[in-house]
């Protein structure tokens, strides 16, 4: 049976979650779930498992040695470092040019939390199968809320271990998350995927003729220095950034979903950050780390790099002490804080 | 016309307005209202009168330098420096017993807030007449609303200028306290007085011998030391601490009050002082100080001596960074701030 070839994304700033994610130590390569970053997470997800070959991470050049550190032994660990961020289709593209034609990709972002491994390598299989049968394949996240801030996906005709994907459907309101969640024919879109690389890049040539020539060029102009390879920068930074699905996955006759229930969140905003961490919490469903003193506190999270927090009588915020920035919020007003002052002005 | 001699007490630790009170640096000695200190307050509500005398002050060793810097240029006035806490009476009996008996004397705190000075000072002639004719005279501070926090005066018959008070009334519940609010006979206890000094001492000679002996010892066997008196350390170490109102007011035949409405403040919490702030604050009632970026708080009082505090989506909610402390209290919370470990163990 041949490998799976797990390309990682580091892209995206986590600003919501500041001041811990900050942009010289974005989410990705913050320990905020467990002891290990959500880097170190996605690597060991498919780590130790001879169906997954050695993971292709793709990032920028400012968190190269971040990155470097965190592989730590990983054998066979490659890196494309970015000359510039061009969002999700040309980082994917690069990597699809970097693996044999065959090669089945899959493309998993850094910045997520998934609780159930097994579930994770099982929709992993899945979506490689149909993969290898020319589908492009995105995970299918079980909606568990009628969640306001993610794209969705309507499930169409069943396939072996999947389905069609019958529309995508961008953020919806909040009746209309309802309607989905309540319809059963709606998952949440992950940003998680597998394709064949050579039909990847087929499809990219057909949908975006332009991109996919660019992509042709910045590889083979590019260069490799020990585990890293730099693309030519001249044309990767003439690509007009573009997401996967808006580039690809919105345009292609040839989209499926795998199902996958395994306890995702992307840990998007503090609130979801206290949600992923419920089995860490008190009996009031209060977390912390560091040093912190609650007196009559409900659903509080209480995160401090050093200065004591102390909180009375509080329900459901958040409290983030980090690199000398304090921010109070409620889980309510977790979305704003990347429009903060302080997040945009790092 | 004879000066009223104000004595100025310098008692309380402040612990419920920890992080910014502290051992060191206790509550009257922070601006707290104002550019001002609660202190500096207290001494500039009786400067400038020729109607007042120069104050005398009554605190502990450990907080000598902050008043002496704080009294400034202040003419003629002097610091009794107490050996050891002993609550109101023992600090007021030497305080008496400094003055000449026919002196007026008009006991004042130093952690409080008055936003009527000239209220103040009407209230202060009033009381200083009633001291005048051996009445020991308690300012009865206007109730605003059910306070359950603070003891209560009820109205007796009429003197001039104030009331023989009927009684004295501990903290009461919710229920009694309301009672009491809509009956108008009643009003807090605010802890200032006006007494005849040589009168007070007899009251305390006999309802309290002991004290007033050990007082008696302290004074002539203690030392001036500029504008610093020491009372000797053996005799007033050896005085039960024991408050003005245990140990004289509520024995005494000859209680009276006189009414005060004043805008008076113990400011004895933070929701205390965002309530005296106020005036202070924006359209939303956020008040603050530092460098603080609020979005979509309301009631929201936040106080920061360096670090930004940066707040989502709170309502009525303290936040106070100082010395290297994060506190966040809800205005409910904020009577429990006093016994969190921060500020237990300082």
């Amino acid at each position: 049976m041949t490998q799976i070839h797990p390309v990682i994304l580091c892209g995206g700033s986590g600003t919501r979650l500041w001041p811990l994610s900050r942009k010289a130590v974005p989410k990705p390569f913050l320990p905020l779930v467990s002891t290990e970053t959500l880097f170190e997470q996605a690597v060991r997800r498919v780590a130790g498992d001879d169906r997954f070959a050695a993971p292709m991470v793709v990032a920028g050049a400012a968190h190269r040695d971040l990155i470097m550190a965190q592989l730590g032994d990983t054998p066979g660990a490659r890196l494309v470092v970015e000359p510039a961020a061009r969002n999700t289709a040309p980082a994917i593209a690069l990597a699809a040019a970097l693996l044999p034609d065959n090669a089945v990709m899959l493309v998993c972002p850094s910045d997520h939390h998934i609780a159930d491994a097994d579930a994770f390598r099982a929709a992993a299989l899945a979506a490689a199968a149909l993969a290898r049968e020319d589908y492009l394949v995105s995970f299918g996240i079980a909606a568990v809320r009628p969640e306001t801030g993610y794209g969705y996906l309507e499930r169409g005709e069943p396939l072996a271990g999947g389905y069609a994907i019958r529309r995508f459907v961008e953020k919806p309101d909040l009746a209309t998350a309802q309607v989905y969640l309540d319809s059963g024919n709606f998952s949440w879109n992950g940003g998680i995927f597998a394709f064949r690389a050579g039909h990847l890049l087929d499809e990219l040539a057909a949908h975006r003729p332009e991109m996919a020539a660019l992509v042709r060029h910045a590889v083979p102009e590019g260069h490799s220095e020990g585990a890293c390879f730099h693309p030519a920068s001249a044309p990767f930074e003439a690509i007009a950034g573009e997401s996967i699905d808006y580039a690809v996955m919105e345009n292609t006759s040839a989209a499926a979903m795998v199902p996958a229930d395994m306890g995702w969140s992307d840990i998007g905003t503090w609130a979801a950050l206290a949600e992923a961490l419920e089995d860490q919490a008190d009996p009031h469903g209060n977390v912390t780390r560091g040093a912190a003193d609650l007196a009559g506190c409900s659903g509080v999270l209480a995160i401090t790099d050093g200065p004591r927090i102390s909180a009375v009588g509080l329900a459901d915020v958040c409290i983030i002490v980090a690199g000398g920035e304090v921010l109070v919020t409620t889980r309510e007003g977790a979305q704003a804080v990347g429009k903060l002052p302080g997040a945009v002005n790092q």
